[in-house]
């Protein structure tokens, strides 16, 4: 999977750079400040990563039509799309990093709230740019793929809504699901139908590749989260356990609270109160984590969504490089789930 | 015009009311405190206010079809729009208040970081339904009208950005006219247009109406800078000066950095520094922008800019109601302008 994601990685990012070269020259022609700021926006989305989202575009849209040069321009409005929300998250979430580099609301100069707010417009921006690409494509069938979006784009927020809530209450399992079921798991369910709606796929094959992507999405929030929790920043680049430090209830803390004892779920409390990294804080509550079964009750269901993910993806009439792709895709979330004992 | 702005502003505010209706059973479905949100939203959009921007909209429309019925979905999807654009707005400019009630970031419990947070999310999620509802309504060209609020979103997400520039500047007239084009004028361009293509007005109209939409924004957003300056709390319900004081450049701030002598312009730029309220501070802003001529040459261009949207009106084939309603609006606009002396 590695080989294609890095040759469909390098195509889309080249559609990239050509989109910014004539939106650079708009904008920089409307105000050189105008320009300043699109620019740090290039930069942003052209840092090195994968780009899952629109690759999963792109290879579902070519197991079923065996070409990818028509998508390559949906490719570039779903990375603008991606990105967008990637800003106003990482504002939010009030991280440091993103990708190697400071998180976008970090790149100005002046006070904070001058690289805030330019990061409020610039997620606008992006969003608005995002869908005037899909729009002005060449496909009859692009309305459903806006609609698409729109319903995507109003769950990620009211996803990201409850996430913020959650720092503030103890869900359920099943409330993180609610809360899930509108992240990562609706964003693999917008780019994927995208390929498949534009690749004329049969309508059998859109309810089982939702589905499919919906388990994906899942298996890769879960284990993004265990990441967060357990790799350290070198591996991660981020803090270990930060988010959970700031509050967030990755399932595994969930299941923590539901099947530690009384007095563990209170020091898991007290630790995250406290906001205590080190020996006495986020090692402690790696440890608690482990020992109370929630580590493994999480690897379970991510991989669980897995192979859900991988037996639906079996079932639709993609070619068999596209399976592949999703196949290894998803064993590659499992692989890591490994790394964490 | 009252009299009409208040009939259609009723029509409109029902349409709003039955448009929650039905949302907010979904998104209580979804989660009862989305559910909550949503309500939040709608108290905020239903707040007693001039809905000026539909009503545009919906009098253009009248101005070519003699009808409103088919418009009024259209008209909440504006709604939807603007008040999204408000609530980032409100966020960025640190506002404490809007139209007699709390802005929306300050809407919510804990801290600060919560509220303002679901601000993001909000105006993300008014954006995108907002363009939910022009793409579900039964006209065949609405796609032109969804390009058109595509463009204009980005233009206001720019013109804010500049905005925010300037509060670290100082701009010249023509660059203030480079973000201004971008704001009021680029709005009532979208909303006139809108009810223009689609009530079928002919293409030497939508020239027409485009050009006299922008005169019409510069005419209004330099006066509500000047009402921002001059008015009192009790008139206007905002603390008087508040734009200047947070750095912003209103036109009669920009004039006043042409006009006055260098120890008055050095002494502007040390009240605003200092950020002083009172006798010394924007009572004396006001005498100097009023002594150096920079507001009699401000007030002048506002005139201008509305004798020439009226012109341009004048020539268009609306009927008359409609254009009596904005030359009414137009009137309203420089009427308002004699206040301040």
């Amino acid at each position: 999977m590695d080989k294609l994601l890095e040759e469909y990685t390098e195509l889309i990012d080249h559609k990239l750079r050509e989109y910014f070269k004539t939106v650079l020259e708009e904008e920089k022609a409307y105000h050189p400040f105008i320009g300043d700021v699109f620019a740090q926006v290039e930069e942003f989305l052209l840092r090195k990563g994968k780009r899952i989202a629109s690759c999963s575009t792109l290879l579902t849209y070519k197991g079923y039509t065996g070409e990818i040069e028509d998508v390559l321009d949906i490719c570039v409005g779903i990375e603008l799309y991606r990105h967008g929300i990637l800003i106003h998250d990482d504002l939010v979430d009030r991280d440091e990093k993103r990708r190697g580099g400071g998180v976008f609301h970090k790149l100005f100069t002046y006070e904070d709230r001058f690289g805030e707010s330019i990061a409020v417009f610039c997620g606008n921006i992006l969003f608005s740019q995002a869908l005037k690409t899909l729009f002005e494509s060449n496909f009859d069938v692009v309305g459903k793929v806006i609609q698409l979006f729109l319903e995507d784009y109003k769950a990620v927020n009211e996803s990201q809504t409850l996430d913020l809530l959650f720092e503030h209450k103890e869900p359920t399992v099943e409330e993180w699901y609610v809360m899930a079921s509108k992240r990562a798991a609706s964003l693999f369910k917008a780019s994927m139908l995208t390929g498949a709606i534009l690749g004329g796929a049969p309508a059998q094959d859109l309810q089982i590749l939702e589905e499919a992507a919906m388990h994906i999405g899942y298996s890769f929030d879960i284990q993004d989260d265990i990441i967060g929790t357990f790799a350290s920043e070198e591996q991660y680049g981020r803090a270990t356990g930060g988010d959970i430090l700031l509050g967030k209830k990755p399932l595994h803390v969930v299941y923590a609270y539901k099947l530690a004892n009384r007095d563990l779920q209170q020091e898991l409390r007290d630790i995250i109160k406290a906001k205590k990294v080190g020996a006495d804080g986020i090692d402690r509550i790696q440890k608690i984590i482990k020992e109370c079964g929630a580590l493994a009750k999480t690897k379970e269901a991510s991989r669980d969504h897995a192979n859900r993910a991988i037996k639906l993806i079996n079932k639709t009439s993609m070619n068999a490089e596209s399976k592949n792709f999703f196949k290894d895709l998803i064993d590659f979330v499992t692989e890591n789930l490994d790394w964490y004992q």
